[in-house]
């Protein structure tokens, strides 16, 4: 199953089902086109935080100089950060370069804590896809990455949330810019699984209903132009459109 | 004025006016003592994220053998992070050191973004006391401080809201240990003002009504033990009282 929340033409947030195929959602008997202008999709949860892992692929670690972390390496986005499928996003101004980063995102279902890796899909609603928006310039001269990560809108999320069953275990993550393939990655090359990361961030942090987990992005990260278009695919889950301004 | 929020006798959440001499909460014309144990102290806003400030105090950097920063030091507690007045907190297991950091706390009261230093004042609903509890273990090897400063109850924060009128600008920020001072500094010592920090923090995150600026801390940081009490008083606020376990 997939769902996704918009608001309805009479303005009403709705928690609907979602067909990746047709692009329509639908709640309560009513069905509309995702790409209706009467409805506006919005990110497919609300997370109280969003913790990011970086440096999650060998082939990442590598383009950036970056050694492969002997533990997860965690920041976070707070929910200001948040854009949805369809949005246009404004990245901050004057910024030297302003990246994209596809990742698979993880949905938590229940408040948890202290999780075992062996239970940890007990705690997952499921996936979705996000774009890890990164201003460089900033995210090189700060100990913790608030300027370079937590900015208004560096975190679009969506189209929807796909159960866990719907995502293979070696899913595609890819990202298009204006239709170009840009990253081309897949869930089987993550060097922390889904299970390790909550198990580790559990062990410090309590997550709630909606929480985000962002996986980490595979090579092929590069700077977005002011009027780009970008797709975030993962594969079982659908597609994350949304468009950039880079003043 | 002084709010504080509290859970009444019958669970109900309320936003009471707080008497910091008499230690009382009142709301609707019932009046509580803060120790009754029918009533509970909650944490006095609801954040959707703490951003918090290193190194904001010449004294405190000299200290950690830190460079003073030529702007803000950014990092960030989400939710989770939240313990409040009377609280006993658990600190994360087995961690080699468990540092107090007394810090005055802003409150904010308006959703704002690019919020000019100069009117940055009319955004503030008033103050508060936070304990920035710091794993140093963890911090150490982390590029963010997640781990190291954003675990359960790593903001204990109250034990009210003091309208700003209340806090003097060479406001006192002290902290005691089993009743023996350890912090003793002044708002006059900030590196970044207030109105700076808002600024700053405004020209990338949006800011929600409930959500808090942690203003660094004094000279004087040090180690928890299992069991110790402390205190974090704020001139014109109050006094934040907390127990620690620290495992």
């Amino acid at each position: 199953m997939h769902y996704a929340r918009f608001r309805d033409p009479a303005g009403s947030v709705r928690n609907g089902t979602f067909d990746p195929d047709a692009e329509t959602v639908s709640f309560g008997g009513a069905s509309y086109e995702v790409e209706d202008s009467d409805i506006d999709v919005l990110p497919p949860c609300e997370p109280s935080k969003i913790v990011c892992v970086g440096r999650n692929y060998a082939d990442h670690a590598e383009e950036m100089g970056s050694d492969v972390p002997d533990r997860p390496l965690l920041f976070l986005k707070p929910p200001n950060a948040l854009a949805a499928h369809g949005d246009t996003v404004t990245a901050p101004a004057d910024k030297e370069r302003i990246d994209w980063e596809a990742e698979l995102a993880v949905v938590i279902d229940n408040q948890c804590r202290n999780v075992d890796a062996a239970d940890a899909m007990d705690v997952v609603a499921g996936f979705t896809c996000m774009n890890d928006l990164s201003n460089r310039e900033d995210q090189r001269q700060e100990q913790n990455w608030v300027r370079g990560k937590a900015f208004d809108n560096a975190a679009p999320l969506g189209p929807c949330v796909a159960t866990p069953e719907e995502v293979p275990d070696d899913a595609a993550v890819r990202l298009r810019v204006n239709g170009e393939t840009k990253q081309d990655g897949s869930r089987a090359q993550f060097i922390f699984d889904v299970p390790t990361l909550i198990e580790e961030i559990t062990a410090y942090l309590t997550l709630e209903p909606g929480d985000v987990i962002a996986t980490g992005t595979p090579e092929g990260v590069g700077a977005l132009a002011d009027g780009d278009s970008v797709e975030i695919e993962v594969e079982g889950v659908g597609t994350l459109e949304h468009d950039v301004v880079v003043p």
